[in-house]
């Protein structure tokens, strides 16, 4: 046999197999990108123009998450996909809808093109649902139509259809555009995963739902739930809210491991920072028994084959050599991502090409990982939107007598609908509350609410939605926020009039962002002014900011898990029970505006 | 809740769930030919133009055969696909290469159209070995280039690229047109499947064949190479051979059943209508101690995933509705076979609308299956095919003359090369011998081996191929066969010429077929007048004449678990060791013509 010639030998680690979930001892060469053999024999029948020893390391290949929006960072797809590197994530599939309710299709593709020099592959979701639910309900910058879901779906880096929220409408009528999009679809390619998004749905609904094409849910789930999904063929992808004790051992008991994946959905810049992304949640299953090779594979085969990458997902020749070198596999620490067979990233040292990610010797960089981007580095140039971008928020300053609300009550009071936030959910209750009215104007300050308000700010006739909050929510000054889902209108709540003004204007002046102001003063803000939704900074510095209003929030007694997910989700009409959006009060079950006063 | 409709409702089944791998007792609903619905509550919800009533019966998906051909059965596609719906079979991946040595890109043109009226569904696999090695070394009626296969990929009833047989070939040489092919399909498709056929490949040859992307194997392994293949990443397919206890205890063992599937590869008529196609070894299976959850998962849910079908394999809403009900899971005896939510097959009564396939109300037809087609019934029309296929065997009669074999020797004696059949294998070994030469020629009558030889038959210059054979074949008269693989040149070998040539004539006037000759008297013969290896009668008729063939050549001397797959295969040169084509006697691993003469 004459000698084999490869780019790449990686020595001596201990290779991951996907198929026995178990590692082996081998050399690996690569070639052109790929995997040519695992040589367990280690027969040195492959040279290589390099090597790397890799002995006494783990190898295992590059994550996928197939379910996440990198939006939800408030970062630029190049921003993101760099830190992406660090957390051993080579390949993600991206829906784009926060952008795309910004600018529609336009918004998706600058998004795909502002990814386009990633070190990582980013795929796409086509964007389903924007608006979340209808232009009656909510006021978006741009609409995502039929034909544009078929021309994007030509696209060789879309993989799927995005989630479809509007579930509860799509079982009961099927005369919607949707609908016949996705028959259409389905007739023409069996093979195309539709992503779906169907939280609480049971029996003869989830059917209705799963008879249309739609294979794919990574909402949170009971038991009942999650048990129905995995029996009627939904490849289930567990996100951190569903990474419990008892679903892990579930899927264990039932023999359930190839139709489940591990995604992020949404991962917030400071998080990402602090914790990391996809390897957060290996890390966290190992926590909770999961062996790392069961781990592993679904972090990376199974995301693979659910999302027909069949490229990739394994070591193994003729694959993507995609893959991680780990010094420790209990801690699962990331110490080289590399892509195609290239080192894209390793501890200590910037593979990026992009100069902004050297990391310092911390020990362990897996589970506490704070960014050291060279300070006052200006942004790259792949991070930038076209100059529309940074004009998006299309509000004057607005006077302090916007938030006296005007009521009618003959007897001095009012039953008035009440959002209540509650820990542990992004979903609302409603309940109802009795509050004073006086002068033809509702007395909602020291009522023990909050006063909300939606500005709708695409410049299509300056709509404001109110609404009230209690709960689990901030109990003094303001907060005020452009990223806002889905239709990221600008919202803002608080106690009283002058820290929303406040608040609210300092958005409008960064043409985009968040901030919380108390006592007349601005507390932490963070600017986003790339489409009112995302930074054009560095991940550590957006991460430190927005680290900065969630102790701000906090401060001010918001008590949830994530603060910044429950206040910025009030806006979206697609989750239960009570939301407010530009239009007003949503009853999410019912579909439909009611008014604040109840009754 | 609205009342739901349906087409068809199966009440009270037992219903395989491919997820959890158990029966659950459950009405399922039909609608437009999908699973609308698995309601184990049987709450009544949906409403159906028609009803089943399945209590006490089984109901599991339609078995799906990813890797066979149909030619093998020596039956057109029309009359395969009838008796397939009775064994379960609702869908195939058929690979027409054997016509396509016949008559080339027409020829699979030919066989695709001639299934288009099926019951079942029948994807294609792309031929990707015509001829099976190279035009130097077999003579066939057709090739299939390139262009080809490109083309043909373009067919939405091509499901992936056939057995890739020439793999000594092609992981030694890297400009070969085939290999430039498949690279380039890896380049655009990172999905499509690729069938390989590479016995005995190991380690680094293994991976070499891998890299270029072809990632199944069928063929028979050691328990090292099945190690190996699976550790690899390539999907197993099962077949009869590999079906042996060691080899399921050890895919149990570590936990491999996610990563193979069954599959019939050959299937000849006799077999085909005693002991039945997927469904005889979805029975075999369970003998061998595997469940029956198990082995219906590895004969539907595997199998579809393999081939990216995910429209079907499965009982769950939105998969098309292709199941089975079954008397009794133990004896996997079928009852009925709905196609698309169809009733195509039921026992006793005949759906397939061709009026040929009634049947006998046999207690256990799963394990023992008497056909009992209306004699003397036409041909259907889709058994046609174009009048030109009925005059495919552009030979001569032949004089005994031919069958004497000139040879120069000086000592009156020669060392000669001997293809020796050994039971067990379609492999041959090669043996060398002493055998008497006299007036030049050779002494090979009574010499304890038989004279074979190979007509080329396609019009291209009348080559004839000598060898010898020995072994456990026959021992006194002579056998011929237009249907011996791959080329189907016309293949006589026998004890004496005068039984040659009565056989050999006897396949020349047939226009095609088998005859088995002895003592000056033909003894069996079954006509394959359709490109000289398909009969147009319907399976019944062309199983019991086959098994007269059977009989025949056992009664003779051959001693082999399938003599008519071992003589046909006499004649291929992509497996070992010693084979015979028109060309002359093929040194298969070395991949060159070699002299009977040895040294």
């Amino acid at each position: 046999m004459e000698t084999e010639r490869a780019d790449l030998l990686v020595r001596g680690a201990k290779v991951y197999n996907s198929y026995f979930k178990r590692f082996v001892t081998a050399d690996v060469p690569v070639r052109g990108g790929k995997f040519l053999y695992i040589d367990s024999r280690r027969s040195g029948a492959v040279e290589a123009d390099s090597t790397v020893d890799a002995e006494g390391l783990y190898m295992v290949p590059g994550l996928i998450d197939i379910h996440m929006h990198i939006e939800s960072s408030m970062l630029t797809p190049g921003a993101f996909c760099r830190r992406l590197a660090e957390c051993g994530v080579t390949t993600i599939v991206s829906e784009p809808h926060e952008m795309a309710n910004v600018n529609g299709m336009q918004g998706v593709l600058d998004m795909i093109r502002a990814g386009e020099n990633s070190p990582v592959d980013i795929f796409y979701g086509i964007p389903s649902c924007v608006p979340s639910t209808s232009p009656e309900l909510e006021t978006t910058g741009g609409i995502i139509t039929c034909e544009d879901m078929e021309g994007l779906k030509e696209n060789p880096w879309v993989a799927c259809v995005g989630e479809v929220m509007n579930y509860r409408t799509i079982i009961r009528e099927n005369q919607l555009e949707i609908t016949r999009f996705l028959k259409g679809l389905r007739e023409k390619d069996r093979m195309f995963p539709i992503e779906g998004h169907c939280p609480a749905l049971l029996d003869l609904d989830l059917a209705r739902f799963l008879y249309l094409g739609i294979n794919g849910d990574h909402t949170e789930h009971s038991m009942e739930e999650l048990e129905q999904r995995f029996a009627n063929g939904m490849f289930m992808e567990i996100q951190e809210k569903m990474l419990r004790r008892e679903v892990l051992d579930y899927i264990r008991a039932h023999g359930l491991e190839e139709h489940f994946c591990f995604v992020t959905d949404d991962v917030m810049a400071d998080t990402f920072c602090t914790q990391g992304h996809l390897d957060a949640l290996v890390r966290r299953a190992m926590e909770l028994g999961m062996t790392a090779e069961q781990a592993v594979y679904n972090a990376s085969f199974t995301p693979a084959r659910r999302i027909n990458l069949l490229d990739r997902g394994a070591i193994a020749p003729g694959k993507i050599a995609d893959f991680l070198l780990l010094s420790d596999l209990d801690a699962f620490a990331v110490g080289a991502t590399y892509k195609n067979g290239k080192c894209i990233w390793s501890r200590g040292e910037d593979r990026t090409g992009q100069g902004s990610m050297s990391r310092d010797g911390a020990e362990r960089p897996g589970t506490e990982r704070t960014g050291t981007e060279r300070p006052g580095a200006e942004p790259d140039r792949d991070m930038h939107f076209p100059e529309s971008y940074y004009h998006s928020i299309r509000l004057e300053f607005q006077e302090q007598s916007r938030f006296a609300v005007p009521m009618e009550s003959d007897s001095g009071k009012v039953m008035v609908r009440v959002m209540e936030i509650q820990d542990g959910s992004t979903k609302t209750k409603e309940t109802i509350r009795k509050m004073p009215v006086k002068d033809g104007f509702l007395q909602w300050e020291g009522s023990g609410c909050l006063l909300a308000a939606v500005f709708e700010r695409y410049g299509g006739g300056q709509a404001v939605g109110y609404g009230l909050v209690t709960g689990d929510c901030h109990k003094q000054g303001a907060v005020a926020t452009s990223y806002a889902h889905d239709c990221h209108n600008v919202l803002v709540a608080g106690a009283n009039p002058a820290d929303m003004k406040l608040a609210l204007n300092r958005v409008i002046e960064m043409q985009g962002g968040m901030a919380v102001a108390d006592g007349g003063k601005i507390q932490a803000e963070l600017p986003l002014p790339v489409g009112g939704i995302l930074s054009d900074r560095p991940a550590r510095e957006v991460g430190e900011k927005l680290a900065g209003i969630r102790r701000a929030m906090t401060s001010q007694g918001y008590r949830h898990y994530n603060p910044i997910m429950s206040f910025c989700t009030l806006t979206l009409p697609a989750s239960p029970a009570l939301k407010l959006t530009d239009k007003g009060l949503i009853d999410v079950k019912a579909c439909k505006i009611v008014p604040l006063k109840a009754e």
